[in-house]
């Protein structure tokens, strides 16, 4: 099961719901590094079940160790390796899908293709795995604002039918303004509304999905491959293989088709001041040719409603036979407030790949576009 | 620049919009098949400029070699080398954009990144590079065809503001069902309005994108990955990385988002007769946990009106100067009727792939969902 | 730092001599693999330190650990992650190496090329990393066994200037036969004598290099590649890898070049009984053109004497000053027979990926050539 | 057929001996550089078939063409694509291979793998891929050459039983000093005995083998990777795929193992005048721990005698049936004097992508180790 990505910046992930620890090995990190461990937590911390009443009550301090790759506190350019056990397990909750496929989960298509699998906790296919991303994507996050002052913020679009109305100037500029409240939607009335729906939901037991909206700020241009590993490609890709992703959009995505070229053109000027190349609209979403363009990156990821509901549902069993199936365990009756902080490591991850690909093609691009940390400074070649 | 992707079935492109020629090298292909040049060529010609009115006049027969790995008709295991040469190149159309941006291409971007640049006819980020995957898109269908008996047709579904009508059951099950119209679109309502609408545009010098949906018919369940290379993250990627995509969705994609969880799941039974697992609905589009589920895979892709548009715009230049541009050249007024045949490809490498890495995962899942093609009677191992 | 290799049986290992643990993540292992963790223990205990007085005092159970992809003690198809806690280590006793680079060590190297490392033990230089190697290679090993029947055993050919003498009709066929004494000599003369001068080393604070030869049994025809990824490219590589390898052969190696072609040629004959293909000599040493032919597989390996000794030696520090340095620390006097495990476990990664490899591109060479274990008789597809 | 490697300047080879070209991708190039063809052509023409009597009679020009990846003379960053036509080809002096396997060539274990394969000129496992290396090196060569100043000179060391006797401080500094003569040995007392051997040889219908050393000058300490992408590891499999090789060995290789560590290890000292920290020895052959030292990297290489002989040899055929065989065709009684431009590439290839890589991880270290050409002044960023 391939379970690693990246060019240079090189992910590895590992580790089942229900099995001793989940944990990412990430090799291609520069030495030097200062690894503050607290920020990784920080990031877990808004991922992790139990955070809130709109989320799953399978209570975790998802609590990160390092076992290797830093020292003294530092990077020595060696392959990071972070765990994080898994304690809260209630495997006999799962017993019934031992031989039982829950609809629209990975079940059945798990058990088609390997003919054995873990069924306690969806095994390898729980989203469990994404802590792994969440603490690459911290190193990530680090280089990236370090050496070019990079953020990038995510935030709940839609609940349902329930839309968030922000312009794009006042997309929120930190996470902190989306931590606002728990359902991480900046704009507080439809917030109000989308917590109400998350906690019907929940009451009814069933599930909701929605859409995720990100922006990433800062981005020199020149990040990202104009044929295959297009910036929006490899982001497309990591977003959609977060469990319950079911599309996305870069720009103005779908809505941008029913436009002509000459309203959907993104017009460059110079700026007054700095001087830089900017474009008056950015229906780019920041890219073009899959090149990031200086302007914020835009995308949007859409997740369907929760698979796991408590009611009564037809599905079939490993024998081939039709039956019933009654949920138990712990589940979130919305994903879309903990995929906040895995949707923006998926981006970081992909982003950063591309810093240290572009820094390999051309030197004279990082020192026009880069900051030198001054802890490099420390080095002794 | 990476150029190359794939686990097994890998393909590397190479060449420029004006250079010698664009090709293709594909490692991974097993040995012992027969390869109907004319079938690689039957696909080449409906991605081909100057098919119809409809696309830029840039008339080029766009006809393949094979410079490697077939041997008597058939392949030898080693790498498939094919190339199309560039003939209808007019360069000098171009010359205005050695020093001026193009708007919402990828001119600047590419500056910006290299420092250096081929001008001409978008260089490498022109729609040409997709003759590489189109071609190796042809055998990867020849496989996925003879062995498993996998379809995949795509046709245009929206064009602009223009939507077709078209239920799933009622999805073309062929090509020729798509290529009834130059518009390719099946429903033919629909396509006539397409067809004046793009018209239109092409008279007033302007552009219009829209919606291609694609259905690929018999998947056994088992492809695909379950973490990192899902199938749907590298549709997602195969096909965002071609010229003009903004958006990407499986199954119920963004419009999933707006329903429960009780009413998307897809409940599964067992299918009389054949005793099949089935689904009875299909938002999961085919997949669950980015696996096949046995039911029909289907993806839509929004591509954007096209960039290069013949009305005067406000651009920059190379000495970050304002200046205007009126684009001269050949260009389409829209993509989408070519682009069909290039997501097609896109799809089918992507589970060509996924199907070598199955064969080497699960010789049992092989025997029991493959077909093995006669000619393969004639290996002597 | 680049720590992963395989194309389907991905190895990614992390870890440092004296930082919390050393370990290994394996993707591409097929489910439904019983994971016999004792033999995975027995490997690890052939490499680990302090086995006996020839070794090294530094005393490490080396105990491995699984954190993920068995199930219920069998393979589930992902990853696969083993640690091992680093214990015994003493970091005082490097305190002198934080500014001092040894003598034909990585330190100097590893220092101008990250700019800061892990004084202590080697860092991600040590041979401990080896035990993310062995530990992989014994899932390797297994998989070998059970699907193929072909078993690795490498030995003790020389110490220094002390030749065994064993023909190839009676080289070892199991690692019993190797470990008669704790040289891993199976010529117990030359042992005697070997043993003698590593002693002689050891009193004297000095050290001693060797050869390890390998004997491949039962590999079917047909694995390998015939380009770049051949069997003994991909094994040199493997093995030249590992601390202090210096050189490699494969079959008749450097003394072939002293034959001439009449002489050298394996000519092919049909063995009686069998009616198998085989060669009367084996000069190719198992492989032709990069591929098995179905005769043992053999190589050797060059290692030098370990670079630690205890006698004082000039050097330069960490500000390019000259100075002295005399070691302290514990250290093999000779590293052959703990290398014996890491080459076979070498070899085996290498046997395996090909082996998984060449399952993707002919399924009818699996057919031919493989078993199918047993125990994938209770996988449910 | 994987056929591809390099984690940044990834190489892509393709073609068979009797096919209608051999060529090779190569992606991962900087964009700016000149590409100066007559270079890549003069590389080519070291290696090509006819250029004396001491090589095969198959005369080809080897003429280099450039299909993408260059504009106006320079890379654009694309994938660079090079191809090779084929010419002087005999198939019918193959036909009697159809059904019958050459002793000691890949015939038998390439149909075993495959089932099918090209009889002819050996098809893929032809020495004429090599071609495909050497393009690519030569490309390899102008970057390190032009950013580091590094040269890689590769000789003649042995042919069957005659050695050269060069002390490593006399080792050619270019290859003009070894093209001296045709054997391409710079000892001109050996070259006359070894060119008398080889001419014996090829009279007599039979081959003979030796062994290539090279000597790569001015690397820059810091390149390669401590674990698994060593240098000498990249290195070995780079030459052992290169046909006929059967051994490696860098630095002191196995007469090392005939040392003590006192009298093996390679003490540093800070060199007079520049300053720089250099060893006394170079046992360590230029590497340690995997990266270079700044001492000049030597390897060796062991290449068989040609199998391809004029003798009536016993063999087997297609139907398993024993047989004999008389060789038709034209092959090279001696291969080493044409392979010594493969090697000198296969070196090349891996030290530029040690290089790109370690730019992507260090830009401190680009810094102070690279000089930057004046061509790139040209780049407008």
């Amino acid at each position: 099961m391939p379970s690693s990505w990246g060019k240079i910046f090189k992910v590895s992930t590992f580790g089942e719901s229900h099995g001793e620890a989940v944990g990412v090995v990430v090799e291609g990190v520069p030495a030097g590094i200062p690894i503050r461990l607290e920020e990784i937590q920080k990031d877990l911390n808004r991922r992790r079940p139990g955070q809130s009443n709109l989320t799953t009550p399978r209570d975790e301090s998802d609590t990160v160790r390092v076992l290797s790759g830093v020292f003294e506190g530092k990077t020595i350019g060696s392959p990071i390796a972070l765990i994080v056990n898994n304690q809260n397990t209630i495997s006999k909750d799962y017993e019934n899908l031992r031989e039982t496929f829950r609809p629209s989960h990975a079940d059945y298509t798990y058990q088609t293709k390997y003919g054995f699998r873990a069924h306690v906790g969806g095994g390898r296919s729980s989203v469990r795995e994404t802590i792994a991303r969440v603490a690459a994507g911290a190193i990530a996050r680090m280089i990236l604002e370090d050496d070019l002052g990079i953020k990038t913020v995510a935030w709940v679009d839609t609940i349902g039918t329930i839309s968030s109305e922000i312009a794009e100037i006042n997309y929120p500029k930190t996470r902190e303004e989306v931590d606002v409240n728990e359902v991480r939607c900046p704009d507080s009335r439809a917030a109000d509304k989308m917590r109400s729906l998350i906690l019907e939901m929940k009451e009814a037991g069933d599930s909701v999905g929605g859409i995720i909206r990100s922006a990433s700020y800062n981005l020199p241009p020149g990040l990202g491959d104009p044929v295959y590993d297009k910036l929006d490609g490899d982001i497309a890709k990591a977003i959609l293989s977060i469990p319950a992703c079911k599309g996305f959009e870069v720009g103005s995505g779908f809505s941008g088709t029913l436009l002509t070229g000459s309203t959907h053109n993104d017009e460059f000027y110079v700026e007054e001041g700095s001087g830089r190349v900017r474009t008056r609209t950015n229906n780019s979403g920041g890219l073009q040719g899959g090149i990031s363009n200086g302007e914020t990156l835009v995308v949007r990821a859409a997740f369907k409603p929760t698979s796991t509901i408590f009611k009564k549902q037809n599905t079939v069993n490993i024998e081939g036979k039709e039956t019933t199936l009654e949920a138990k365990g712990r589940h979130d009756p919305c994903v879309l407030p903990r995929a906040v902080p895995i949707v923006e490591a998926a981006i970081n991850l992909v982003l950063v790949d591309a810093y240290l690909y572009q820094r390999a093609m051309n030197p004279q691009w990082f020192q026009k576009w880069a900051k030198i940390p001054d802890y490099y400074r420390d080095l002794k070649l």
